[in-house]
């Protein structure tokens, strides 16, 4: 009753159905008419007088204020003053049309529908190893939060917690041989923070970029974001063909992953790396090293990421916590230059502020009480008898038919299919456990391969094997 | 022993010192003359030849590759191969100059790094409110940590969870008479990544932006780096000075506090409310509104938002909740008209994804339980006695000597010194409890106030007292 009492008189003053200075009957005999409390009616009032749009004067009673007369009312027709306020939610205004957004930011909207659209986001390639420690997990979180209660949930530095730092420089130079110092590791939301805020500084519009093609399409839509003019480079059995980049190219950025191309899995050979390097300091430029899941390597040793062979400052490297432990947790990081670690801090500040503290403290907590190593162990475990699944599967059902790409390091393979093949319909196929994704979507130059990604992150032995062969059953038929 | 056996042939190659071809020891050799086991031999070894170093041919032994003649090698006197490998992380490469960044990059760092020198940050303005129910928080987390565990932490909505846009549309209309449906609303980190990701989508550069002067700097930081040609407006006793709003400007946006202009702590009058919601209109900008703290509205009733006069779907809304729960929480939200919704969705996804799930389930429980309320309930009585004893203070111990801002919302206030005061160096004082920072430091134009803002938000009443007269003697002295 009360919002009746004041969201009617308020509409109509806006709408000019109450003209100014119009006076407005007495609380006394309102209430008396309505048959309701005099207070109800008071306080409706107050609020028109509070927020401006009704005065009260002793000897005169309330009145539609003079001074709304300044500006011009909104036409009656769009206040929907009879609609019943039915719902909690009050009925929203209409809408321009998405036209008017800037030009950059008119492009981020067709990327970012783009990439949900071929169902090549994160979502599919999300991991779910049956042995994530939960409890464990819960356990520091309670205590974290219990323990450090507001100190640890009040404001904290865009770089990261400095427990964090440490043990993702030293896990990230342990595990895959990068050379930092805590005070170059950026701690950030996702990968996908970590491009775009790259993107944002280093690029300006129309500067050159470089990315493989095939590749991570949301790498893709950063960099387009960023207005830069992005150029693919194609990619063989060693890698990205590096030899591709332009000699007199100007300053910009390449985008690779070298330990385990994406969507591919080819390594790139250290003859290519170094060539990246030389032709990046050369040029001025700076490589953004996506290092995504090569925790996962299930043949041979490590391969040390491009960074660690870096010795002119000229690669940015990229880990995540969001594949290797749970999607939702929304850590990962950067190792920087040092001399850029002060620009990407600030830089933070101005995008979002910083990354949550909770989640950095039970991160650090885990990691510096080697849950998160002997986790990983466990995984890798896991992951390799999925991954062996997936060749063995590949291999009997499918046999000489197609074609299997790499399958040493992570959590998905590439099955390629010959040339024509409908790879977009075949992976519309519904699938249980296993994730597909038609390899020809990745590409961007016309010429695309037909294959099949088949991701085992979420998948056990028994679906993949089931699953695989139905799907080879489908690609026979 | 293994990583001094791998890392240093490993360099001395890069260096050039190992030529191509060279021959190596044999494993069984070089493991009796340094009388180690031949298994970590063979492991170092092993490594090089994976990583491309070295390769191995029955007969021959092991050999320096030969392709890496075709790059350079890197000059030796940047290996610094003699380095003891004595702490876990190894030494890092050196670093270019911060000169390198883009020219939009460039901007960044210096705006992130003015912000956090002149102590304005959010961190100067945190909540603390005793009364904070952390064990009941924390028996939240935990129970969705646990209920949920894998599907709640796996990869979410870019627009948020869609139980809490609910409970936050439900708190927005009936808070702050927001009118909007639960799809128009987007959760995000913070208000900065709301502000940043408004004008990275709704500006270009060389577009006009107005913000407030003085203002809220973090925000005019993101209006700067996205590139858009800032223009200050005054503020007097009504709030921003819409008239000043030139009639013939190109689409834009007007970043406004109208609830409670920060820092100065008036209200926005209706007239001047509707004069800009008309001007947007016209021109076909959009108004950008921070209503970052009337949820604590001390005297009277709340004001309803801009938002809610809004029949043009020319406003975008911005609430936080690391103000009134806590800083660290890392949630804020935006309601945008509908038409834009998708065009955020987007864009978040490129931006950096999504925030995490977990604390976005928390806090929606948090709310439909009704715990929010009544903290908030509560929170609000806190921080009327602590403002009450700061006007009580400042009056007694200050009396004439300054004039004090409007106090009726929010968690801080400003003190007005005699024009030509040193504020900033009066805010170097240190104090406890509350927060202080110098006016001066908020305004853009050459014409700046003096004055104190002095923040309640993590003080008790008795600090609040000894500071103030603390400070009023000082200013005396």
């Amino acid at each position: 009753m009360h919002v009746r009492l004041y969201r009617r008189p308020r509409e109509h003053i806006l709408a000019g159905a109450l003209s100014k200075g119009a006076r407005l009957p007495s609380a006394r005999v309102l209430a008396r008419d309505l048959g309701i409390s005099r207070n109800t009616v008071e306080a409706a009032y107050a609020r028109l007088v509070d927020e401006g749009f009704v005065m009260r004067r002793t000897g005169v009673g309330s009145a539609v204020v003079e001074s709304l007369g300044e500006v011009a009312p909104f036409s009656g027709s769009r206040i929907r003053s009879d609609r019943p306020p039915a719902r909690a939610s009050q009925p929203a205004p209409p809408s321009p049309s998405p036209a008017t957004l800037g030009k950059r930011g008119a492009l981020m909207p067709a990327l970012g529908q783009a990439e949900s659209e071929s169902d090549t986001g994160t979502g599919a390639w999300a991991t779910n190893a049956p042995g994530f420690p939960w409890q464990r997990w819960n356990r520091l979180l309670s205590r974290e939060a219990r323990r450090t209660g507001a100190a640890l949930l009040s404001a904290s530095p865009p770089e990261g917690l400095q427990v964090l730092r440490v043990q993702i420089a030293h896990h990230a130079s342990l595990a895959r041989g990068v050379r930092c110092e805590p005070d170059q590791v950026l701690v950030v939301n996702s990968t996908q923070q970590a491009i775009d805020t790259a993107a944002r500084l280093l690029l300006d519009p129309g500067k050159p970029a470089f990315i493989e093609d095939p590749c991570y399409p949301s790498a893709l839509a950063a960099l387009k974001a960023a207005g830069a003019s992005v150029r693919g480079l194609p990619v063989d059995d060693a890698g990205a063909v590096t030899d591709r980049l332009p000699g007199n190219a100007r300053p910009g950025l390449v985008y690779v992953t070298p330990s385990h191309q994406f969507p591919l899995g080819m390594t790139m050979t250290l003859a290519r790396r170094l060539s990246l390097l030389n032709w990046a300091s050369k040029t001025g430029s700076y490589v953004l090293e996506d290092d995504y899941d090569s925790e996962f390597r299930h043949d041979g040793r490590p391969i040390t990421a491009l960074q660690g062979l870096d010795a002119r400052g000229r690669v940015l490297y990229i880990g995540t916590f969001n594949k290797i432990l749970f999607p939702g947790l929304r850590l990962a990081y950067l190792i920087v230059p040092s001399g850029l670690a002060r620009a990407f801090a600030s830089a933070r500040r101005i995008i979002d502020g910083y990354s949550p503290p909770l989640p950095q403290a039970v991160l650090a907590e885990f990691m510096a009480s080697g849950h998160f190593a002997s986790y990983l162990r466990q995984a890798r475990h896991h992951f390799r008898a999925c991954r062996d699944a997936v060749v063995k599967a590949v291999g009997r059902h499918w046999g000489n038919a197609v074609h299997l790409g790499p399958a040493s390091t992570g959590l998905h393979v590439v099955v390629r299919l010959p040339r024509g093949a409908d790879d977009v319909r075949l992976a519309r196929h519904p699938v249980r456990g296993i994730s597909i994704a038609p390899l020809s979507r990745y590409y961007s130059r016309r010429r695309r391969e037909a294959g099949l990604l088949i991701g085992y992150g979420t998948a056990t032995v028994e679906e993949i094997e089931t699953e695989i062969r139905r799907l080879a059953s489908i690609v026979r038929s």
